[in-house]
């Protein structure tokens, strides 16, 4: 089947590159904001028969959603036979369990939604955390690639002597597969807490790392908050200035800013969000 | 069935009048952005065996759909009857026909995700063009209340020497219905054009309306366009400053200000959609 390619806004450069190397066509739309605030939407290429694949990465996605979902319909409308998404960042993914009685399981029915009017869909690294797999959620199929080996190639080829930081024991496995495909050491930190609010935290063998470069890497940069209190341990500690690494740009607020107040030599992230400080390139990993 | 009313953020204070004007419960929420711009919603009241009832009215609609629909399936999956939605002011409305190929019917596309979540709902004066109900593209039981008799009402109780001003012959219907209801007179402009771009509005009978207060009627009063227009040609007949009203306060942009400076002696609207323009409180034509 034919493929088309529809950039939503933000997502042009992304959406070229796939297209170029699936050498399938890119669609043009007109979109548009009313000044009362509705979106109009106009596709002006044929998507008859074609697998139409929407790219549309989902970070502050309240305001994104309504578009894409017209999009789809109308594409479907025009005769598409299918619609995929491709949201390199896949939001949504954190309140995967009700905490308090009364809360709204927004994972879920943020799934039944995009399940309802997307026929496929294709994610780097979501967030699962309580879950194993996005088919708990989603009822449609889904592939889901990982950032690791791209992570782990920039590592090796931009950073002499890397040491990669675990912010804490649950990031072991993360950060174990990072550092061996980078063939470079970790270690991982430990919070030793000394009653209610005194946390120590130590940093092992740190005295062997004086002259390695510490690589801090995280699935999603929002807040920045473990990164940037990780980069006060290792500062305290006497280590290098690290280098921060994300799979996706979100930085809430001023975050990115933030991060590099706290002392971080280099923030950098994969393009699943459209952000300066992307610099490992995933596209290959959206081919479907 | 117990109804429970729940405003979404911004619809307080018409929430409020609907539940006392029921004798029914406000329901209370925790409603919040967490810093990656996503929703958390907690429903803290109970809404089991009960019809829920959500109040948000829909202009600037696209940041705003997703917590709805949040919100009712969280009140579904807490054991709530049904849930209605009351949207005094209903958006996507005006694209009801593909005026060019391609173009997205919005207006349908919105109305089948509504109809997805929502079981019933209600409104007030939808703009249908080309449609004569709601039916053609809700699939739940709609309720269509007018705001014309509160409008007349406010008229005849607020200007001492009203004349409605019909800026079209399309107006006249619904302008003459207010005026009749407001014991006033009225007149409809008529257009006559001259060659391609010269147009000439003429004022039938002015000279027996020197002494009348002009008062424009409108649905919607998006970017004002219309209106600004219309006060225009009465200035230039050497008519008093109109006051001008309408159902829906969308005021796209600076439209507010910009029929202030155009030479309204006010500007007049109805609480579907909270601005410092209400007057005319409809609360009462959503009691189911």
């Amino acid at each position: 089947m034919k493929k088309i390619f529809f950039a939503m806004p933000g997502n042009e450069e992304l959406t070229d590159a796939l297209a170029q190397k699936e050498s399938a066509e890119k669609g043009m739309l007109e979109m548009r904001k009313f000044p009362d605030g509705e979106t109009y939407l106009r596709i002006l290429s044929s998507v008859k028969n074609k697998k139409a694949i929407l790219v549309c990465t989902l970070h502050q996605p309240d305001s994104k959603l309504l578009a894409v979902y017209f999009l789809a319909k109308t594409a479907k409308e025009l005769g598409a036979k299918s619609i995929c998404l491709i949201a390199p960042y896949l939001s949504y993914m954190r309140q995967d369990t009700v905490f308090n009685p009364g809360e709204s399981l927004t994972s879920t029915y943020f799934a039944m939604l995009i399940s309802g009017f997307a026929d496929s869909l294709i994610t780097i690294d979501p967030h699962l955390h309580r879950r194993k797999s996005l088919s708990e959620i989603y009822s449609i199929p889904t592939k889901v690639a990982h950032a690791a080996n791209h992570i782990s190639a920039w590592i090796k080829y931009n950073i002499a002597n890397p040491l990669l930081i675990g912010p804490d024991a649950e990031s072991e496995q993360w950060v174990s597969e990072v550092a061996n495909n980078a063939n470079a050491p970790y270690i991982i930190l430990t919070k030793i807490r000394h009653g209610d609010r005194a946390v120590e935290v130590s940093i092992p063998h740190f005295d062997r790392y004086k002259d390695h470069i510490p690589v801090l890497v995280d699935d999603i940069i929002s807040t920045g908050r473990t990164m940037i209190e990780t980069i006060a341990h290792l500062k305290t500690a006497g280590m290098n200035p690290p280098i921060c690494i994300g799979v996706h740009a979100v930085f809430a607020s001023n975050a990115f800013q933030e991060i590099k107040d706290a002392g971080a030599a280099k923030i950098i992230t994969c393009n699943t969000i459209p952000h300066e400080s992307n610099r490992i390139d995933i596209s290959d990993l959206l081919i479907d």
